[in-house]
């Protein structure tokens, strides 16, 4: 059926239960979606500046082809031999360092990265777990503890296991060269083998994407791996966002970062939409952990989600999207910062291929966020048709990581429109 | 590409990792289904008699075409508003008893687990959690915990919170009224409270499908859903096998065990394959349980898994599946009594609707489990195109649990090849 606003706000509270976020103060009803582009439910067109799931386009056809057809097909489990699981993990770990080289298929960035602690605990005997105080990894009841910003009152107990650190912040508390970070991070390794929980993994996008992707050169990992590493832990890169080119600049943002993980963790973009995750390691790991618990999934790997992810892989490469996403990435870059020129507000401006965005402020010099204007621009954006969000520790970034094929053309109207946006909003209501 | 048998095994160990269970000691290489039917790469034909995934038929075109169509026409995720997962959840709860009301989405069985254990504790402030020893409810660090047949040695030490009872076993510990069982659940309670950790929930399959889905007249939970309730915990009913219609009487297998859940639980045939899992609840339980955790699950009630779950329904209730099952069940259960006026090695024959089975024995007498020659038995009808499997403690109890639409003509040419097999199986080789 089809509800009016009002009614899916009243009935998604009557059958969800409360708590459930909707983004935007006028939340958006979306019927349709095409490319960077999506509908509402009264045919007024959006640009998608903000999902990032629709990897290589809403509805990408290709991608809706080979679900349909492997769909109609067959769709079953890996407890039979199928072509697909296999020829998706070789195509996969083609992508990656020859030690990334075997793969568990699960159907969330949840279930990777709840598999991927478990790895870390069997291969290390230790449970705790360092991750940035500014992040978010997935809901299980383990992986939930390692979102600071929503921290669960349930759970198991199982946050006696985490440890935070600061998040980086190359606007606010530079650290050019990764070493603030490295110590932060044996800091807390030291905590943990003082109090005799011990050191299994250090969890992080290597790009920091929900930390507000700070301005880091690339190698700026290689400090923090040789801490992780000397003390004995699993470096767990989750790059549920970062990765499949997003960075423009490489396919995963750890080469990037010039490190290379123990454990590779993979969600959203995956399967352009359709739930499918994984987990990459080296089979030594792989092994460790299997032989420590027999892991099936039984929608894991099935041959409809395979042949979705693989339309993915295949999309990225014959449309070149990591390299669209590198030069169009490039100009945005430049067109942000002729915005900063103009605009007070703008404090700084970061990002690399399709992930970037401007830090907002009401004073430059004392880098005051100006979190609640960062929301007004937001809602103000989606009032005039384009779609994006705001993240980081003040809520003061706006947050732009479009579908993969997003153009030139595509970002002129982002920034005109930002343009008009900000002359049009004061920084005090 | 195509391998070969030799080839996909190889390419398994090299790119899935040791220790990934397949099926048969032959295994299969099926490359296409069609209702009851799965194909090999050969062209060979299989009755399947085993897969509940594909509830409404493997491939079912009412659930492939839901999926083609939302696929190309939107699939994002339950930050904008949509009418998918509403009109879903409204359909889903009309079959449930008024206080089950709400509902959280997810994309498996085991994230539906995850969040109903944290329900319980969110609602009792406790974490034992009591299970069968013969029992498996899915796969993530906290509810691996409850596969006594597969215990982890990694899981963030939270094998303290999980007591065990034994299975139920109508043929060789009868328990007609339920009064044994609700003892032994009584019995774990009272070792968690003395113990300090205190009682959450008793997470149980209604119909203890892989416990053998042993023999007990309706209403037989009702005792035990009473010691859970005067214990103060939850009653957390895993659906994920017996619900949809799968015994025939009740559409879900709580029903016909005469209680009504707290927290009920669905994953596998809800959307035939699709990834979708579901947490159903009364709305005060999902209320504390979302304010103790800003629940988010990115592709969890997204379109195109309602869309394919809204069609799982509107088939078992437009092809009367339900009553099928109940129909061909009955007429399956006269043809394993004849079986086993035949053939002495069928100490039990157990089932409602279209799960049902047969216990093998080496003796009647002294009820000893023919495991090795159920093995065998199985390994002997897939080789003459018939798939089944094995369950229960000793896995000697043959699992019959075919696709929703199995017709009379099916149970017929599985049991006439059950028939052959067993007149040509020797007990001992």
């Amino acid at each position: 059926m089809t509800r009016s606003t009002a009614d899916l706000i009243a009935d998604r509270a009557r059958l969800m239960g409360p708590n459930v976020a909707t983004f935007y103060d006028d939340p958006l009803h979306i019927v349709r979606g095409s490319g960077v582009w999506l509908w509402d439910a009264q045919g007024r067109k959006y640009l998608d500046c903000y999902n990032n799931v629709p990897h290589v386009g809403h509805c990408n056809p290709r991608v809706v082809r080979a679900i349909a057809d492997q769909a109609g097909t067959l769709n079953t489990h890996t407890r039979y031999l199928h072509d697909g699981i296999l020829d998706y993990i070789d195509r996969l770990t083609a992508t990656t360092h020859a030690t990334l080289d075997t793969a568990i298929l699960t159907c969330t960035g949840s279930e990777a990265n709840d598999i991927a602690l478990r790895m870390a605990e069997g291969i290390t005997g230790k449970r705790g777990v360092i991750a940035t105080d500014a992040t978010y990894h997935g809901n299980t009841s383990l992986v939930s503890q390692l979102g600071k910003s929503n921290v669960p009152s349930v759970g198991f107990g199982l946050e006696q296991y985490f440890r935070f650190v600061d998040a980086p912040d190359s606007y606010r508390t530079p650290d050019p060269d990764g070493m603030g970070f490295a110590a932060s991070v044996a800091a807390q390794i030291d905590a943990l083998n003082a109090d005799g929980t011990g050191f299994a993994a250090l969890l992080i996008c290597p790009y920091f994407l929900n930390e507000g992707f700070p301005n880091h050169p690339d190698g700026w990992l290689t400090p923090t791996a040789e801490v992780v590493r000397r003390a004995g832990g699993l470096l767990i890169c989750d790059e549920v966002q970062s990765g499949f080119g997003r960075t423009g600049t490489h396919f995963w943002a750890h080469e990037k970062m010039g490190v290379v993980p123990d454990v590779m963790t993979l969600g959203k973009p995956m399967g352009n939409g359709h739930p499918i995750g994984g987990v990459v390691a080296n089979r030594d790991i792989v092994k460790t952990f299997r032989q420590g618990y027999r892991y099936f999934n039984t929608f894991g790997g099935n041959p409809v989600s395979c042949a979705a992810a693989l339309a993915v892989l295949e999309e990225i490469e014959d449309k070149n999207l990591q390299a669209n996403a590198k030069a169009v990435g490039a100009y945005a870059r430049t067109r942000l910062t002729t915005l900063q020129d103009k605009f007070d507000c703008i404090g700084d401006t970061r990002g690399s291929g399709l992930i970037f965005g401007a830090e907002m402020v009401l004073d430059r010099d004392t880098k005051t966020p100006a979190s609640a204007f960062t929301d007004r621009v937001v809602n103000k954006l989606r009032d005039r048709g384009v779609i994006l969000s705001k993240l980081g520790r003040h809520k003061n970034t706006l947050k732009i990581r479009p579908p993969m094929p997003f153009s030139r053309e595509n970002a002129d109207l982002l920034f005109d429109t930002l343009d008009e946006v900000l002359a049009d909003t004061p920084l005090a209501p």
